[in-house]
């Protein structure tokens, strides 16, 4: 079934950089209430450009959450189970916020402007009206806002050259996970060594959005002998790197120990974080499923609209399949899923019930090995 | 340009209805993370056919927010100016929630399905984190979930027809903006004469999602000879009947009362509510803006991505256009925008900007006349 186009009006917020990021898509998606492109020429084409050479990414869907004032640093660190006691101004930090039973609120990328200034960098939920709720209801002394940043991203192996034209500063000093504040051309942003792909890159927060088609322009022109083109987050690139997509791989039904994410922190923080009694709970009893990875042989399987039910050979026990895509360098199908705690060992045979019919998958480990000859 | 296609994945909550919905629509939108169809033949024809027969809507969108327990009551009457303390069980009420400052968080319908028990059918923002982190920030003793629920919608004047033949209780019994719990062909439903249209219609809220497709089914059957097709929320009708819709025409930076909202309440309601302080100093300083409606003669304009700049001539005054369409049976654009409140009256004249030029238009009442010969 075809799907019907996008239906544009005030609701969905105006990205600066749309009248040039929507020339080309020919699939998008709808992330923060923002457009996001999710197709230009194909998957498989956009993916292997993406490996081989350098994109710019319209990712003003990545809304950022100011939290400033005295309690800032109180409240960021009560939102997450991750420590933040240490974090510095110009560091980026993975936070999974969860909420009072442990369950995935979002998980955005924090970034410390100062002592008493973070932004949450969000994927796709209203964390601004979660933060503020938390806040007003028990008496943070705070102020959040949406502060109107609209980020642009360069992901590709040849992003450290282009980004090393554009700005002073040697691009070989940004650390990853760390950020600067500088200007491209007159224009102020904030550059950060992060991105949403497996082949590195930077993204540039954009404060003022009169200067989008200014500084996209500025950038296509200085990647162009790059073979610089438009892209954006590549489904089969997200999976192989195992980037877990909130509301496909996790949700609030998902707790952060189930889905992998406690490899992003260590439990039993100091400083007081909603759902520390639950989360404990659950480390302390274990959790009967857990996300892994998976590989399919056979045909390309589409990404599932809901997950696809997993069976275990022999048992009554079963999991789910939440991201799957064909990857063709892989030419196998790579995904993630949950499945029970006890038979996540690599190689564990999984029958797997796609649209079509059930298939046999395997689970797979971070470089989708299955131990298979 | 032409807008991208939806791509869909997990992330877009699928709803039960889609299988069937999403055939023959043209364009959509996404909304709480669910798409909406927009247009089937053309805002146009769906416009005419709302007006003469029955439509079957998708509106799975219109996610619901449960606030359950002890304090249910109280925390709903924390949440919003209007004073819900006559509410009975069975009834609905439009209830546009505020923030500390006095913003528009959104505007949905609370049905009130027992004393500690409530439903909020919202606009496009996600209430859920709002609501939960209030009350937990707060000491509710209250639970807030997503229940689950997905409202299919019948529109139309042909509607009451239509539902009669599908329960068994006299739908003249159901009063505007009530409900009562039924089922059609053993299928519980909650049904309410409510719905984003002004032709009339009602809501049936599903809670058993593997019964979508049945049920879309059965409704579908039952309206063959009275011309019923798959319809949406269609934009020259929300416009001329003046719904007013929260992205497009409130945002969290305008207030009820300069948003006109309230009209739907009375200041100084008794039970304790959030923003109390900051509206009770809106409503005594007065708002310099003010809702209205306007109409603008010449060619078809298109609804703005982003607001149209208005000005008044002869002054330094300006204001903005939040929605505009073209009315085929005014033979005018109808919309809807913010003037400054001392220049508000019927068949002030305003210039206003849109993308291919300034026009001109005037200020209408709610029959949309100006005042002109």
């Amino acid at each position: 079934m075809t799907t019907p186009a996008l239906f544009l009006s005030r609701r969905l917020r105006k990205s600066p950089f749309e009248t040039r990021s929507h020339k080309g898509a020919t699939g998008a998606s709808v992330y923060n209430h923002v457009v996001l492109p999710s197709v230009y020429i194909s998957l498989e084409e956009d993916y292997w450009h993406l490996r081989e050479h350098v994109q710019i990414w319209d990712v003003a869907c990545q809304v950022q959450v100011e939290i400033k004032g005295p309690d800032a640093l109180e409240l960021a660190e009560y939102l997450t189970p991750r420590d933040l006691s240490k974090i510095v101004p110009g560091q980026c930090m993975y936070v999974p916020l969860i909420d009072e039973k442990a369950g995935i609120i979002n998980d955005p990328i924090t970034l410390c402007l100062a002592p008493d200034r973070f932004w949450l960098s969000i994927s796709d939920s209203d964390v601004l009206l979660w933060v503020k709720g938390l806040a007003v209801g028990a008496g943070f002394d705070v102020e959040v806002c949406d502060p109107n940043v609209f980020p642009l991203s360069i992901q590709g192996p040849k992003s450290e050259t282009l980004l090393s034209r554009l700005i002073d500063e040697p691009v070989g000093d940004i650390r990853f996970f760390r950020f600067i504040e500088t200007q491209i051309a007159g224009i102020p942003l904030v550059i950060a060594r992060t991105g949403w792909s497996g082949q590195g890159g930077f993204e540039l927060y954009l404060s003022d959005s009169s200067e989008g088609e200014r500084l996209w322009d500025i950038v296509t022109e200085a990647g162009a002998d790059l073979n610089l083109r438009p892209g954006c987050p590549n489904l089969i690139d997200r999976i192989e790197t195992g980037l877990l997509s909130h509301g496909n791989d996790m949700t609030l039904d998902n707790n952060p120990i189930e889905s992998g994410l406690d490899r992003f922190f260590k439990m039993g923080k100091t400083a007081d974080y909603l759902g520390r009694e639950a989360l404990e709970r659950i480390a302390e009893a274990g959790c009967p499923l857990k996300m892994v990875r998976l590989v399919v042989r056979g045909d390309p399987a589409r990404n599932p609209r809901e997950t696809y039910p997993i069976n275990l050979a022999g048992t009554d026990l079963t999991g789910c399949v939440t991201s799957i895509t064909y990857s063709p360098r892989l030419e196998c199908n790579v995904g993630m899923g949950y499945v029970p705690s006890d038979h996540a060992e690599v190689g564990t045979e999984l029958a797997i019930a796609l649209p079509d019919g059930i298939v046999t998958g395997r689970i797979a480990d971070k470089d989708w090995q299955t131990g298979e000859n």
